[in-house]
Formats: C-alpha cells, sequence, structure tokens
C-alpha cells in the first residue's frame, strides 16, 4: 500500500471551495488505496493578518510569542481539512506540530526541524485514517511552539516523507511545476518534468519560488522524490529527484532571476592584506549575508569591493560599509539597489564546457553590461542593470533552451 | 505576595488597543507587587468567525476537529497579550491549554475540565513572569484539544484560581457587575456589591449574562472569591462570594428574565398513570433539556401537560411531543414561542416568607396573566406573555428593590 505525503500551500486551502476541493483530491488518493499524509499550509492571507497584529503592537514582537500567534494558521486549516474529509465519509484526523510530535530547536521563527516521532501517525493510519499535519510548525523540547520560517510547511512535508517512509513527496501549488524560466516574462517558457536536488536548490536559491530551498536540502539528504504540482489539475508536475545520466545531457535546465538584491561598492579601498576580511567580519558579524563579492584589479595600490546585499539587508549594510570605509581609510561607499542577477543552471555543465562563454556572448549581442559574475559547477550568475533583466531572461531562454542545438548536446 | 488570577472577555481583548489597555492593567497590578495570572478569551467575533467556517464545511462538524479550529482564538489573544506585556518591559509567557496543562475529559465541544498541573504556571511565576493561560480549552490524556464550550473561559479561570490557591479570582467585562435587574430595561437598576454563590447561579441560569453558571458552580465548590468588574474603569464591581448572615437580610437581590424559551403543550392528554413519564422520557433520550413543566387539573379523565424548553431545541421538541401525543391518544401539540420566563431571586426568601405572594401580586394588579409558575428555596419564576417581559421586570423591581421596605427587611 502505497505511501503519499500530499503539501497544499496556502492558495490551495485558501477558500470553503478550495478546501473541499483539496478533500476530494485526496478522497481519490484513498479511494486509489493509498495512505495518505496532508501537510497544509495556512488559508492565504492567514499568516500576514497574523503577523499583522503582532506588528501592530510592536516592532520587533517577543519570538516565542510571534510563534504562539503565527501557528494558528495551520491549525484551523488541518481541522478544516479533516472536518471536510469527514464530511465525505472519509475518515480523518488533524495533527499540530506538537501533536506528532515534531521536535524542533528552539530558534522561534525559524526554528530546525530536530527529530519526528512517527507513532501517532503511523497508528492513525493503520487505523484507515488520512491524518493532516499542520505544516511550519513544531515544539521544543520544553513544549514551546515553534515556527520553522517562511515557506517552511515545504520542509514539513520532506521531513515527514523521510521519516514515514513515503513513496513520494507531493506538493501541490499554484503553477503546474518548475519551468525552465519564468512563464510571465517568457511565453515559450516550458514545464520541466524532471530536475535533480542540486539544480533545484540552484533554481531556488536565485529565485524561482515553487519551493523553499531547506525543504529541497532536506529531500536530498534523505532522498525523497518530491513531485510538484498543480492543485488545479490532474496533469503531472515536475519531478525532483536524484541526478541521473540522462540529466547531464541537457546542458541548461533553466534560467532564473533575482531582483531582490542591492550592490554596495566601497570605492579605492587601499590593497592591503586584511582589509576585505575587516569589511567581511563586520557584515557577518550583524546577520547579514552577503551573496556575490567582487574585487577589481589594483590599481595604484587601490581597489574598489563590490557586494551584494537582500535589499532588506541594504540599509544596515551599507551603514556598516560605511563605518568600515572610515576605518581603513577608503573614499566612500556606494550602492545600487537597481541591479538584477540572472542565472543559468544545469547539471550538464559538469560535463559540457562552453556554457559561461556563450552566456556572455547572448548578452553582450544585446548590449548588456555585467558589473559581477559567480559560479558554481552546476551554475552561471551575472549581475546586470535592472532594466535589462526581462532582455536577459528572454535571449538567454531562446539561446540555451529553446534552439535546442544550444541547449542539449548529445555525447 | 497576594496572587491573583485575571479573566478578560472577547471584548475586552477585542481590538488591538483594548489588549494594550489590558496589559496596563496587569502591569499596574505587577507594580503593586501582585502575582499575576492572566485568563483570557477570543478577540470578540473571532470564535463566531471559526465557526463559521467550520459550518460552511458542514452542519455537524466532527467534534474533534471543531476543537481543533475553534480553541485558536484563545491562543492568538494570549500571544498577543504576552507581546503587549513584553512591549512595555513586563515578563510574560503564554501558554495554551495543553501546554499548562489543564486536563479534561473527551467530550469535545462541552468538556469538564479534571485537573490542572500547576507545576509549569508556579515556575514561571517563581520566575517573576505574568503567566497569561488560553481560556476556555483543554487537553484530554491522549493530547487532544478540548473546548469547555461557550462561556468556558470563566470556567478556566476559576478552575486555575482554585488549583493555585489564588487570593482571588477576577472577571473583567463590559459591564460594572452584576445588576439587580437588566440596565437596558430598568433604568433605576443598581450594582450589587456583593452576591452569594447560590443567588449568582440562579441569576446565571436565569439569563443574567455576566458569568456561565458551571464557572460559578466549582467557584461554590471551592470557596474561590470572584470580583466581577468592568475593564474600562477601576471601581469595584460585585464579589461573589460564600454566603453570610448579613446577605439573608435581603429578601430579594435581583430580577431576571428569559426570552429564550418556547412553550409546548400537549393538549387533552388521559390522565392515566406513566402518561407524562414517557412525554418526558422520549425528551430526555433525545437529550432536550426540559426548563418549567405545567400539568392542569384532570377534566373529565383528561388534562393538558405544558413545557418549556430551549427555543433552539423548540422544532425538534415539538416533533418528539407530536409523535407521543399520538400514541397516547391526546389531542395534539401547541406550541408558544412569545413566552417569558420573569424570576425574582433571594438568599432571604429562604427566612422571608411570602415574597411569592407579593410578586403574584404586583403581577395581578399589572393586568399580567401567569401561564405557569416553578421555585426554588431562593427563587420565583413565572412564565408569562412574552410582550410584558419588560413590563413585569420594571414593576417587580420598583416592587422588591426600589421600594426599600418591600425588598429588605430588618430582623
Amino acid at each position: 500500500m502505497p505511501l503519499v505525503v500530499k503539501k497544499f500551500g496556502g492558495t490551495s486551502v485558501g477558500t470553503i471551495d478550495r478546501i473541499k476541493r483539496v478533500a476530494q483530491r485526496v478522497k481519490k488518493s484513498v479511494e486509489q488505496g493509498e495512505k495518505v499524509v496532508v501537510v497544509s499550509s495556512a488559508m492565504s492571507g492567514e499568516t500576514d493578518r497574523l503577523i499583522g497584529l503582532t506588528r501592530e503592537l510592536s516592532n520587533r514582537p517577543d519570538p516565542r510569542e510571534y510563534d504562539m500567534v503565527v501557528s494558528t494558521g495551520e491549525q484551523v486549516a488541518i481541522g478544516l481539512i479533516s472536518i471536510a474529509l469527514k464530511e465525505m465519509g472519509i475518515d480523518a484526523v488533524s495533527l499540530t506540530g506538537w501533536q506528532v510530535p515534531i521536535y524542533t530547536d528552539n530558534a522561534h521563527t525559524k526554528a530546525r526541524i530536530l527529530s519526528i516521532d512517527t507513532h501517532r501517525i503511523h497508528k492513525e493510519l493503520d487505523d484507515g485514517k488520512v491524518v493532516i499535519v499542520a505544516g511550519f510548525q513544531g515544539v521544543t523540547e520544553n513544549g514551546d511552539i515553534t515556527t520553522l520560517g517562511r515557506g517552511g510547511s515545504d520542509t514539513t512535508a520532506v521531513a515527514l516523507a523521510a521519516a514515514l517512509k513515503a513513496d513520494v513527496c507531493e506538493i501541490y501549488t499554484d503553477v503546474p511545476g518548475v519551468f525552465t524560466a519564468d512563464p510571465r516574462i517568457v511565453e515559450n517558457a516550458k514545464k520541466i518534468d524532471m530536475i535533480s536536488y542540486e539544480e533545484m536548490m540552484e533554481m531556488a536559491s536565485l529565485g524561482s519560488k515553487v519551493m523553499q530551498i531547506r525543504s529541497v536540502e532536506f529531500a536530498a539528504k534523505y532522498g525523497v522524490r518530491i513531485h510538484v504540482k498543480s492543485s488545479f489539475t490532474d496533469e503531472d508536475g515536475t519531478w525532483i529527484v536524484e541526478e541521473n545520466e540522462e540529466m547531464e545531457r541537457v546542458a541548461v535546465r533553466g534560467i532564473s532571476h533575482e531582483l531582490k538584491e542591492a550592490k554596495i561598492t566601497v570605492v579605492r579601498v587601499p590593497d592591503r592584506p586584511g582589509i576585505a576580511a575587516k569589511l567581511f567580519k563586520a557584515l557577518g558579524d550583524n546577520n547579514i549575508v552577503v551573496d556575490m563579492i567582487v574585487q577589481n584589479v589594483s590599481h595604484e595600490g587601490f581597489t574598489d569591493i563590490s557586494f551584494t546585499v537582500n535589499k532588506v539587508d541594504a540599509d544596515f549594510a551599507e551603514e556598516i560599509a560605511n563605518k568600515v570605509s572610515a576605518e581603513i581609510g577608503a573614499k566612500g561607499v556606494e550602492r545600487d539597489d537597481k541591479i538584477a542577477k540572472i542565472s543559468v543552471v544545469g547539471l550538464g555543465m559538469k560535463t559540457h564546457a562552453g556554457t559561461a562563454a556563450r552566456m556572455f556572448e547572448v548578452l553582450d549581442k544585446e548590449g548588456i553590461n555585467i558589473y559581477a559574475i559567480s559560479t558554481s559547477e552546476i551554475k552561471i550568475s551575472c549581475l546586470i542593470d535592472e532594466k535589462y533583466a526581462e532582455l536577459a531572461v528572454r535571449s538567454l531562454h531562446e539561446a540555451f533552451i529553446e534552439d535546442m542545438e544550444g541547449a542539449v548536446k548529445y555525447e
């Protein structure tokens, strides 16, 4: 009897009618002989409403109490799904994070799952029930409620699938799967049938918002097969699985773009050992995550150091950069919020040379200047002017995906 | 160091501003050297919203899942109160029913408290924290969330006060206390300074909605001193305490009225033994609570039997009465929804004769016909036409409360 974990996002349970549709879908699985564990997010808009209430009282609400308030969104959703199922004659039971229990560390608002006790879930499944688990939440050893951070329901689903050794973890969302590029920008963007964990992690970290990156890491670690699909159709979506040889045939799996970063440049930095370390230590000490870093070639003993950070951290990062700039005798700090990071991702890059060169060529042909470059084994990212972002994505998609000669190389 | 349990109803925490005001009030108590345990209801309207969601899915939502959904209202409120207190520099911690834990039986939607483990609350109080407990909810031995039924937050507060041996249980509400009659009807209604548990139970069961009756029973059983007061002022409200000799001096403490009942009459019932038993057994078997019962004097071997039930049960009760009527060969069933039950309540009745006579006299003088009468040691209730309800309350209030000679007798 196959065991399936089905995760529904906020949009999929956003109204009473949609909850009924989720229940119908679950009923169908049960009737096909599957054991089903459902993981649900809060109804769309609910988490934001709850966060709003806490913010009306405090700019920095106490994290433990914030979790107390915000975790209720999922609790409401799982109770409603269970009621809907029972109304259709399917036996069901909802479980909060502490009822499972899903143990986490005590890093409130961004807790990590430490372990899952599967006894109660197995017992309820053996009793013939559908088990509906609240996503996004857990409980500490001391019995305090925690939340896993935004998008944490994906992590709950994958962790449960791993703990229960489920046959598949289905992630239902409002899009039909993972695309080769953002379909709102690229008309010819295609649904990807199969993608490796590693590629998906790069896509997720680069702004393709289908899945939370931490949940993909988790799936990779425990070999959980993920199937991302639309909650509105019955079509197959995108499978996220272990990489295989077949996959390496494709040099570029997808093109992603990210507009959330800002670039900060410390100008005319004396080119001495330890200067860069001083800057990035100061940023790290203040919990600011730096993404790309570029240091120009030294010119007459001076250089420029640029880095990018998430826009929400940019004010603070600029302040720190200014302080360090003064200390080290640099000329000053410049900031640019109008930038975009465009990336091409694909396992095939490991074995196919020339992807980087082709990428630069395409951008150059469109007259797009590259501010910075960063690479991994399966990804190349270029920082460009924000106003060229859509043009760059379209051109790269055409070159690497639509023009099959450029995208797929047969060994 | 005095220990105080403070319970706030939905109106008192109905907006973010009101939650801040609650926090201010708690802060004041802490600064005056009190240990404070807060019990909160859900923000007003929230419980109804949550119930509405469950009803959209099912006319009879599964009770366990209903509790899962509905219990979130209080959880949000306690988290917000705690955030508000911390923002004011007062250390606080919120606890749900299962976190305390407050153990109940598994009668979902109307569970009864079985025991309260006070270890965690004492530990948090000893750490100098204000403890904020979710009202209206508990947990079964199996770890399922239960709710105590409407108004159950009062019971939570009183039960906690008993378990913690608190010096007083303060019930904050949107009125200044318990009144001698409904102030919306009787202009001269006065706040009662002190009332016995027994009187309060009668008042509560008769429609004075300040406190849930079960919570007063609980307070009586464990001798918890209750202080009902307004959450909007600092004035003293009404103390609910053990009866004392002083109290017996007053024959009538208050006048209450209840418009929620319907009267059903089985007409021309053959007057044989066992007929009434048959009717009321059928009602009882279907969980319909019957309040007043009147059987007329038999006339030529036939009699009429009337009884009252809550209006929400009236359709079902009428259906049952019709069935029994046919079985026993009665003439038929009549129903009247336009009735009112008017009651005078007072400990002093135990020792002062003539209250009933005076009550009938007052009603008669106003030309109000009495359909039925029921009495206890400290209460007389009369069933009358609904259209005379306000007139009856005003006249009785004048006779027993405002006219001091009629109300208070000095031994």
